[in-house]
């Protein structure tokens, strides 16, 4: 039976892998929808080619979209209207905030969300689960996908926890006096991965390894002093499971995003993307402890998901601030980390995560408290 | 509920090692009997303490038996009639033909067998599968265990191949020159594993690797070369699952037999036997391809293993026989796999193995024609 499916983002990188994979598999899916930001002219040439039931767009001018068959939804919160609609998995591949709005919605109408956007569970981590309680979330990174793989099956009784890799990014390996120097240019040279500047400063400071952290406490119910993270250079072993008797199962592939994409488009089944297999022929993998006291945005943000409720959505505005302020210039390397922690020791009492203007509240006092320092002083 | 256990081999170190499994959780267990080939007063020391129903002692003396509360079954056989006693799980822990009786008695019985006697399926996969279809057999060596731990809950479909380590042995890293001129304490020296001298042996010469391949194949129902064995010097990841995606899922423990006896005693259950956890700080984890050039005990396995029938079970007596003469000092390291060649190309038409009788046959024959062939030249 073919599988309804919706993606969200559809012009971004994940929706276009994601695209990549339909086109694979064409008799394993019927397309119900696909939505954009403000990319008319794209979504309309995805929209020809596989032509969905809607299309959705945030913003921006409709016209590229005349003329086509979909049912066009058009504005602010049209891509949460579409998650909405009747589909076997939701790819959410939104960034930022309007992607919770969209996880939201696809949970609220009872559909399974293939979930590759970061805020949803960081952000909105408890009522995300709440909601998708009697659904399922297959997370689409890779690093969750790989957790994902080595827990199903397993009885929660024999889980001890789980392990989250991380490359380091650029100076796992510097000493401290050169990290201090470092410009956004050397920052953006990422080992492994090929990604937008945003997540890879996220990547060289481990903020993008603490998220990760606040996402898998949420996703597979495991405490966060049961979350081992460790420096794996290689990015070849993406997660795995500890289990009570000391023993671990790990998941490992070539970086690859269409392996998680897929995976969660296709789960319970596995297909073959075309992704080169993982080499045994002569390979080394290393595996080291974080640098907690050099890198301090992991230790902050497992702090921060420890307190939860305000907190996880504070670290994360300050976090983006911060980072535009070093590709600004405006401030240095390890001050990324002085910025969010100053703002997270002044969160005042926000009550519970569990509505859009909660969270939208919280982020936008978090900002101006992170942008007030980055500006604000001599940095 | 507490489980009902036979362990056969108890006064040998897999005996040994479940029983101290058991002393750790003596509330899971209710020992049904033990078993011991002639070691009549460890046999006794263990009823004494560990108080099972029935007790059973293939040869020798059964004066230190006396005054036993348990039932004592004695002579040739008597721990093949052990193992039909109704258990939970009978662990065959018999090293050896004799093992082979003991496992097809329990699985006629119906019980379920945590095995780790080779024989059972090097010589006889295919019957002893046969009689398994019923009832399960979880494998009791941690390459198996770590197999069978990594495909529980997996769908056949996705699976496209196994994974199986070998630590390499003594000699993996010399060059040839160096390999040929070795003798029977340079093989000894195992890296990673303390063992007997056979399999220390068998392990120094890839043949050790060459059977697992041959019990993975039947235990899993993969083909042999859906079986990828690579050299992993570390001893830490013990095999692992080959997804139709190119990815993989692997099972890595700190080498510690303890593990996969309690796995296969305890199973779908797990338990803390305190064993050291895995290590992620600061290790490495190196991979190569199997030097089959030079170490050609591996493809000779896989290729008797793949003719199937005889050939398995001349393969094992060969080698039992050419291993013996390379430890007496008869034959150079190298020589073992040319003997077991020798004795392959000369296999004739033995029929099924599915009897005591047709295995006992060949590898009668075997022995024969390998004791001529490591005996009768000038190597």
């Amino acid at each position: 039976m073919r599988r309804r499916l919706t993606i969200l983002g559809s012009t971004g990188s994940i929706g276009r892998q994601a695209l990549d994979v339909v086109s694979r598999y064409p008799d394993r899916f019927e397309l119900v929808g696909l939505s954009a930001g403000n990319d008319a002219r794209a979504l309309a040439l995805q929209a020809a080619e596989f032509t969905p039931e809607y299309i959705a767009l945030e913003s921006g001018d409709t016209g590229p979209l005349e003329g086509l068959t979909a049912e066009v939804l058009a504005g602010p919160g049209s891509a949460g209207r579409l998650a909405g609609a009747p589909s076997d998995v939701v790819l959410n591949g939104i960034v930022g905030f309007a992607g919770l709005a969209a996880t939201v919605g696809a949970l609220q109408a009872g559909n399974r969300v293939a979930l590759a956007n970061k805020e949803s569970l960081v952000a909105a981590g408890e009522w995300v689960m709440d909601l998708a309680a009697n659904n399922r979330i297959i997370p689409v990174d890779s690093e969750h996908s790989a957790i994902f793989q080595c827990l199903e099956g397993r009885r929660q009784e024999e889980i001890a926890g789980i392990l989250l890799t991380a490359s380091g990014g650029p100076f796992y390996a510097f000493e401290k006096a050169r990290i201090v120097e470092a410009g956004p240019e050397d920052a953006l040279r990422h080992p492994t991965w090929r990604m937008g500047r945003k997540i890879t400063i996220d990547s060289a400071t481990m903020m993008n390894k603490g998220l990760e952290v606040i996402e898998a406490h949420h996703l597979f119910g495991v405490r966060f002093e049961d979350v081992r993270v460790v420096v794996h250079r290689q990015s070849v072993v993406h997660g795995g499971a500890l289990f009570e008797d000391g023993s671990v199962v790990l998941h490992a592939a070539l970086p690859d995003m269409r392996l998680p994409i897929a995976f969660g488009l296709i789960y319970p089944e596995r297909v073959d993307v075309g992704a080169e297999p993982v080499p045994f022929d002569g390979v080394t993998w290393s595996f080291e402890e974080p640098r907690n006291d050099v890198f301090r945005c992991l230790p902050l943000a497992v702090e921060a998901g420890r307190a939860g409720g305000a907190y996880p959505v504070a670290l994360n505005a300050a976090n983006e601030v911060a980072v535009e302020a070093f590709l600004d210039g405006r401030i240095r390397f390890l001050h990324i980390a002085d910025v969010i922690e100053e703002v997270l020791e002044v969160v005042p009492d926000f009550g519970m995560m569990q509505s859009m203007e909660a969270i939208v509240t919280v982020d936008g006092w978090a900002r101006d408290e992170a942008r007030r320092r980055a500006n604000g002083d001599s940095r």
